[in-house]
């Protein structure tokens, strides 16, 4: 199963920004900006990934274990979603 | 102060592999990829980024904190710092 | 619905633990050893914590959103992880 | 170089507050309190012992690279901090 188009939209154009946001970043450390604005800059990068990660992992709890046309499939989506959490809460 | 031509060039080639993973993500979630890839994807970007803000902080703390030219730039430098933890360590 | 009694005593020795860490910290402090054992010894009680979360996490995963006796309420339980989820992931 | 006898009272008083906060925890698993609760619970503490693991940085940082004696020593805590980062920043 894949996203809803609503979803899609909104997904493509919050990971624009973030790249928008890398693309600013990648000038400011060509640019010699001060080392600050760049750590600034790239720790908000980390907030927005943060937060769309957040975004994907809700829709696929909802849609993907929660509604789930089968147990078995919700089984297989939540091991899927145990892996992920695993990779960052350390 | 800001950073030297070879870390420049690391940090830059760094920044285009973390935007090319967020370009993949971005197809698949248009092609309708599975769920599951799509989280692991950006999870991957997600520890990319952070491995780049650890190495960002590092040249900050060695370059502007420990080896700065007085006492006062390496305390505001200190502060800089601080405020970077703690829009993280949440 | 709460957790079996396997997993109550291994959740209680792991809470034990982290406990004895805590105290541990709380000793170096007191007695003024090195800022920077205390700051390991803390960071360490962190990942510990972070682990134990997690398994707890997967605990609700598995039991009470997969495995629940309703659609309804593995939905509850499913906002429920979300709602813990936001507030780590930032 | 240790922490000062003022902050050393502030810091023991946070922890002992987090070792309640892991008490109840383990006293709601015991109980059979609903899986939520505990989740939620263990997500407290560990926002918790975040704060505090970032107070003792902050002091790290002003105390032990900032104002150190000796560029050797600054040098020294700023490798130490980066160890520390690194174990949490992934």
């Amino acid at each position: 199963m894949s996203h809803t188009l609503k979803n899609k939209v909104k997904i493509t154009s919050r990971v624009n920004r973030i790249i928008g946001q890398l693309e600013a970043f990648k000038k400011g450390i060509e640019a010699g900006d001060e080392c600050y604005q760049n750590v600034n800059l790239l720790s908000s990068c980390r907030g927005a990934i943060n937060g769309l990660l957040l975004e994907v992992i809700e829709d696929h709890i909802r849609e993907h274990i929660v509604d789930s046309e089968t147990k078995k499939l919700a089984a297989e989506s939540g091991e899927e979603l145990i892996d992920v959490l695993k990779s960052f809460i350390k």
